[in-house]
């Protein structure tokens, strides 16, 4: 695929200045460029390359004031690093448009396939499930019976879906994830063993929701785990049953949240963070990673650390004495000589 | 599936109060019950709802007495929440009674397959393999040589079991867990390179054990790695080469077990638990969420915390005097100004 | 298969003292030793074991003076570790020598399969894919397209490979890794919501690379997330966008490194280890089991713990400290008293 500045230009709604018909066929770092590929300057930390760089054609932010001359064409937009993004979605679009059915695949016959598929081979699809228009369903996926699958979701290979699940619009799960597996309830009995309670509750997924390679979550074991639109989840990440994550909240890799834990809308949780079943968590908060939560935080736009966390400002300053400890020891025995001494 | 208020009393040894004939299709929580459903009170916290509820039956204690009237039908048990969990297993029972053959699948001529299967699309049992009675394969498991799975167990989508796993009765496998892959084991040469150690042993899963999803279970260097009878683990578990897991022990997600450590029986152990290699735990020991065990723990029930872990009700104390180590330094400070003006 | 004493003492050069023509048909740990099977004495504790073993041969070093009569036949080298990992090695070799084609497959015509194939059944080979010669794909392996796999690399069962990935020689990915999937990449928008950023860069590993079961590496957003060759990684580690691990560094299971991260060479991080994006991390560099790395470490061979973590020999006074902080409070309380009545 080739690209004129031209075009490239309209397509960001940008200003073109430079040569309007030099060829791009690749996007680069900065640092990185060569002739033929497309690069573009957010981060001021770069600024030196943007006037060495090969790349052909560089995106520059608009309010951006070049202290030399620039060789390559520049296009200016609002907003560089948007624009770039966009830039590799439609880049991605355009190369990753797989349709059409592979073989073998197992449908039965009650499932019902939307328009323009990608079925890939070793598909299989359950009874009563119904798979909306444009999804892609890639190699090896398992979808159970009774599963809802929106318009434009991508499941990449071997993603397994058990049954009962409801996936909305335009979501992408990567490899390996499972959706809808027992939650972890077992009944203690007098004899030390253990009663399985069945699960019998179910996923419900949102639209806009990414899920990363691996990750996990277990369906209810009454009514529904629920993650509202737009959350993206990170890889190996484990989500428990009945837990409710609200809109737009990022959560990164292997993290893990305990079963029945409401968490709010737009939050940010770091990796290999820990959140305790039956919490509440507000909006806007931010966990810093590794941390541990077993009490709910209650305000919005709360920023914590440590396990168990409190505020991450008075977590460092604790976390200042920790490292000081071995010095205080040594103060407090001179301290105490000192005073039997008086 | 539609039962009747008299049929479940029957199932549950349970005595009746209000109408017998009348029906439920579905199980509920008792804050959300709708007609038709079946709900239960086992925490007292949830008692209000019991007399509000629109469920058509409740489950609730012998030894409950209620303060107002309770609209719908009742059922008496000794235990409710107990109770409630075999009426869910019953429902589960049936509702997930599949079985036969689905094609294309892949099991070689020296395998043998048990009476009354499930074999879903696409499964792979491989050579001399002895697959018992009752036992479902769901879609895309993988079953290599030499595997022996015993009598009701399950392997949902996409569970791969290398060769020479022994796997026993009335398990359930969830998808992407694997069992059997290398042991992690290096021998560092002159050359500072590795020389892989090759992994020649197995593992061995007793009966009614119960393993959540994307789990993995490394096959010993020699001997076995051993999961004991009645053990449940949850989801993204990591149990290294030739460990040992006592009967009827419990471990929560994300928790890592490295490497020859031996749990013990009736133990809890709670999520992102790290436990190094080469270590013995004594029975009904308890170790508190995201902790590190650095040491054997060889007290039975002892209960730890921290990282490394030591006993909780020391932690909590520790890890009040971390929240309040600004303060201690502040003071430490005066009390040395104090002593100097002295 | 039986190997006679000879056999083996000529495989590893090692002299022989007993009866040369003993066979074995299994390998076994000393303490566990039965006749017909081989074991090795490596590690002193296990002296005792090495007079009343069953086994039939047993490797001891060089270097090792028996205190009494050794009954078993005795094979002298000069490091009996690595002796027995050789054997184990070429024993694994003989017992895992899968070849051919399983049927359906799914490879399409653009791809190249090299000489000496084992293709499972249920495995898929995208468009334009090279997989070089004695290559191993087990079932339900999928490789998407433009992939490259180098000569005599081993895909256990259900090993996804996305598009674009160059994997080298020799290399051992276990059941269920994921590698490619998409970076975790959003940009926040003015209304909360996220855009996501595509990820059209690849992953790149290197010869001689193992990697355990469920781990996930994400493919780059622009350029290449790279695994320098003699890499160990263990179960379920989640490998972020754009990290690059140096040449022969090892990594125990769940330990997560965050986008952009550098790892040095020969580098040994322990399990449960989280490190944050966009850091150095020196060559020879150690990090204890749960450790959080939040700030680059540039100084070779240097061993922190703690999250976030320092020195560990400092780390170790700071934690008697942190035991000891119940202590401290009070008797901070004792000697403002004391001042006080002063």
């Amino acid at each position: 695929m080739e690209f004129t500045a031209q075009q490239i230009a309209e397509l960001l709604g940008g200003t073109l200045d430079g040569d309007p018909s030099v060829k791009v066929n690749s996007l680069a770092k900065i640092e990185e460029g060569q002739p033929g590929s497309l690069t573009f300057l957010a981060n001021p930390k770069y600024e030196e390359f943007v006037y060495s760089t090969s790349s052909s054609i560089v995106i520059i932010n608009e309010a951006f004031v070049p202290e030399k001359e620039i060789t390559a064409t520049v296009i200016r937009v609002k907003d560089a690093y948007k624009s770039f993004a966009i830039l590799l979605d439609t880049y991605n679009k355009i190369s990753s448009n797989k349709t059409g059915l592979e073989h073998p695949h197992f449908i039965v016959d009650s499932a019902k396939i939307g328009v323009n598929p990608y079925i890939g081979a070793f598909v299989h699809v359950g009874e009563n499930s119904e798979i909306g228009a444009n999804v892609k369903l890639y190699p090896g996926v398992y979808v159970g019976d009774n599963v809802t699958i929106g318009d434009g979701t991508i499941l990449f290979p071997g993603v397994k879906v058990y049954s009962e699940t409801i996936i909305g619009k335009s979501c992408r799960i990567h490899a390996g994830v499972v959706i809808g597996g027992d939650g972890f309830g077992f009944a203690p009995q007098d004899d030390s063993n253990y009663l399985k309670v069945a699960q019998i509750g179910n996923v419900i997924i949102e639209d806009h929701v990414e899920i990363g390679s691996n990750t996990t979550i277990d369906r209810a074991t009454l009514g529904s785990t629920i993650i509202r639109k737009g959350v993206k989840l990170d890889n190996l990440i484990q989500i428990a049953h009945n837990v409710e994550i609200g809109e737009h909240t990022v959560i990164a890799a292997q993290t893990g949240i305990a079963g029945s834990t409401k968490i709010g809308r737009f939050c940010m949780i770091g990796g290999q963070v820990g959140i305790v079943g039956h919490l509440v968590i507000a909006d806007k908060v931010k966990i810093a990673a590794q941390s541990g939560i077993g009490t709910s935080i209650l305000r919005d736009g709360e920023i914590v650390q440590g396990s168990p966390a409190f505020s991450i400002a008075e977590y460092k300053k604790s976390y200042v004495g920790f490292r000081k400890l071995p010095e205080v020891l040594t103060k407090l025995e001179e301290l105490e000589k000192l005073l039997k001494e008086i």
